[in-house]
């Protein structure tokens, strides 16, 4: 098994020149037509298609990313101390009648990436993983279920993510380049899409790599958009198209962690609630929705954020299925992951057969905001291991000392971990992180060693673990509700689910 | 959360006699009807019931499991060198036309264990971690699927485990005690269900804890059972009722694991091909199966022995399969998991996005059959390191050195575990495992330090880990063929597949 990363990303300086002119601006059509690859159906056309159709995508979130979350929130209820444990309270989603699961291998890895998995959900292929919509030789670009909806039927199409806009997931419903790193090229289809309704996070590379092009923002509102980068205009846009910048970005110009989102900044729900208003017509709607910073956190092993991204997520599937409920007969609601991310696990060998995930309601803060607000202060003033750790207990609730039966006092191993961790971080001659460098990179992954130490050890002292900083094999849950459901049950490779819209809505 | 296994186990010691008293010896009945849980269905009565029911449960198998064993077959079988992953291989279930999935937590932890859960599956209720078909207070037992199959309509049920049959999953099907430790009586509860066909591993503690009773073998025989301990004998069987025992038991009297099976040695399919042999009758049958070693090599973190016995368990289906195709509107087969064991994932830290699965195929034994056949030895002769890598390189492929790609060549912080853990192994004045040494027992748990290294190692550089040596809160799939296949899909809760089968079979 010979994996091939390097190839598609080596694509990546490849001109797609020859390529992107057989892309409309209106609506990305293929250069060809795929030969190889069989668009078979299992599905039955006496289905009733829905014209309303919402797809949230968890971005990383799998099996033990939903049931952790949902277990945090049945241990956070279970109060009554009868010393039965009443199991876990169901995220929105988890009631849905229809719950089938995808196989998410790609061209690749058997632990695929965002850009790959995303086209197999939009389009029905298989590709390398960092590849959007192209085949394994980056010369045919394959049409989305999106551009298909909009072109054959004149559906309003609306993308939303929690994370940068022209990134991987979103990009897997407009764009088609070889490399997902390509973001200008990527925004620049974005502002050919057509399409009504993009919210979420800032643009990456808005003047390209070299900062010399026309920025992306001027390009979308040339071509019509309105281009909205206040909440206050947000709050006022009634009609598309619009392209709107979260006023609160936080790391990486992404949506703040749910974990540090305060009562006045929109979250993901709000997008979807606006996003409806936006689409809102009597010929029909697709909306597809990323919940991005659930795998960021999983990637940086921290399980508080990635709870709570996940609750937002299964938040913002409670407008949509408001809006089904005025719509019953007419809309579809698919809530999927791409992938796993992280290795997450309800469970930790130290721990044995315990959780105590009440543990991590004592973090206040993701990682990232950590790092950003804390830990470079802590560099640039050499803060000692003791004012670090006064930090530490305010904002995660590990201590050095307290009861007996505080399950967050840290032992002396490891508060060791953590002591090596500081040291690590504080080194201003530590060389970044390396995976030649197996014991530190094991340890650290490419994240601030004191931080994901941190982490590492609340989780672990909850019952929690990773065993990555990458994606990882395991199948996605796909939950269906609402016209053509019944479809979306079973196992199934992650192409399937494109078919199976493809065949409910007719779409060729 | 207070977590009460300590409770469930304390309880064992209680005598049961009160409880054992209401139990008929043809088949048990409970001592009250519960009052609190209410029995909801979420069945249509209009479903068509089958007269045949194969329930295999792999146990400690959930998503995990089966797709690294599906990605194992993918990568050996991805022989064409076109740098485009194939994918994996589905095993045979993972092709069944329903798949839902099960929530797992007990009343103990959501990382439940094997007897609750598998009382969750047998009769539809929850109960303490290490609890058989009992409710919390340990007062009140619950009558079984297969007990109520065979009272109400006559059918003949099958237990068979690779595992001893007096362990927890089995035990399940027949047994009622407050804890899963009381082998004896859990044996002498085998003896008196009149079930027609056991088979598998040998009873526990066949003669009590204080080895002064009637040998439970001897108890069957009085009880009408024909006892088979050869596996010629067992070949001559035609009728029950029968308690077959493999003749080739290994580790704590269970089947061999698959890695370790010789050709002449029965696989579990060959005892699910006898059972349906002694149990086909136009009446019906139920037949559970449990792939018991899928648990105990994830237990021991060992991935190659759980691939193994997981494609075990795949080709025992494959028999109620072929016997699903002479009685296809009158079977159903049921596949699932009673909980996740090892925090299994498809993906490693060290390794990010890639795997080398193939790898595995050098492990030629179980961890199990290195511990009694080598490591014994070593201890005994003072085995050096060097004369030790010998061994690990012919039986598990990794070695000090060799060609630079091949991914085999333990790096030097890989070789200085294994020094580490083989000085450990060594030590005759090491301490047995405690949780309390938290460094050493997230090393090696409470399995022997060189062995549960070695396949550390071997799983890492196969871009496989395990976060726990203990069970985790991962749902379980649930596969479904055949009459009644379509109450199977969705997500819900593990006592659902109890209330699910009755609703279907009509049991009170």
């Amino acid at each position: 098994m010979k994996l091939q990363r390097t190839l598609a990303l080596s694509l990546a300086a490849t001109s797609l020149a020859g390529t992107l002119a057989a892309c409309s601006a209106g609506a990305a059509t293929p250069a060809a037509e795929p030969s190889v690859q069989t668009l078979s159906s299992q599905t039955s056309p006496a289905q009733k298609a829905p014209k309303y159709v919402f797809l949230f995508i968890g971005d990383g979130m799998s099996y033990p990313q939903f049931q952790a979350a949902s277990d945090y929130l049945g241990a956070m209820a279970d109060t009554n101390n009868d010393d039965i444990l009443d199991g876990n309270v169901n995220l929105s989603f988890m009631d849905f009648p229809v719950a089938g699961s995808a196989v998410t291998y790609d061209s690749t890895s058997f632990c695929p990436d965002s850009a790959s998995t995303a086209t197999s959900i939009s389009t029905g292929y298989k590709t390398y993983s960092g590849t959007i919509n192209m085949d394994e030789t980056a010369t045919v670009a394959y049409e989305t279920i999106a551009e298909k909806l909009r072109e054959q039927f004149g559906w309003k199409i609306g993308v939303i993510s929690s994370v940068n806009l022209n990134h991987a997931t979103p990009a897997a419903f407009y764009a088609h380049q070889a490399s997902r790193g390509n973001y200008y090229e990527i925004g620049e289809e974005l502002v050919a899409s057509g399409f009504e309704y993009f919210a979420g996070g800032g643009l990456l590379k808005p003047t390209g790599s070299a900062k010399d092009k026309t920025s992306l923002y001027d390009l979308a509102a040339q071509s019509g958009y309105q281009v909205v980068m206040t909440q206050a205009e947000a709050e006022a846009v009634t009609a598309g198209p619009v392209l709107i910048i979260d006023e609160h970005l936080a790391d990486s110009d992404a949506f703040a962690y749910e974990n540090d989102r305060t009562e006045d900044m929109w979250a993901l729900s709000d997008y979807v609630k606006k996003g409806i208003e936006v689409l809102d017509n009597d010929t029909g709607f697709f909306m597809m929705v990323e919940g991005g910073k659930i795998d960021w956190a999983c990637h940086a092993n921290d399980a508080g954020s990635t709870i709570a991204d996940t609750i937002a997520l299964s938040d913002a599937v409670e407008e949509a299925v408001a809006f089904a409920k005025q719509h019953p007969d007419e809309t579809l609601i698919l809530v999927t992951g791409d992938h796993e991310t992280g290795g997450l696990t309800i469970g930790y060998s130290g721990t044995d057969y315990d959780t105590f995930l009440t543990n991590l309601s004592n973090q206040k803060i993701s990682y990232a905001k950590y790092d950003s607000n804390y830990v470079a202060g802590y560099k640039e003033n050499n803060t000692s291991f003791e004012d670090v750790m006064k930090d530490v207990e305010a904002l995660f609730g590990l201590k050095l000392s307290g009861a007996e039966d505080d399950k967050l006092v840290l032992t002396d191993y490891e508060v060791q971990k953590l002591k090596d961790a500081y040291a690590a971080t504080m080194d201003p001659d530590r060389a970044k992180a390396d995976p030649a460098n197996q014991a530190e990179y094991v340890l650290y992954g490419t994240y601030e060693p004191l931080s994901v130490t941190i982490t590492h050890l609340l989780n672990n002292k909850s019952g929690i673990n990773f065993s990555s900083y990458a994606h990882t094999g395991l199948p996605v849950a796909v939950f269906a509700q609402g016209a053509g459901q019944d479809l979306f049950g079973g196992s199934y490779d992650n192409t399937q689910i494109y078919h199976k819209l493809a065949d409910l809505l007719d779409v060729k």
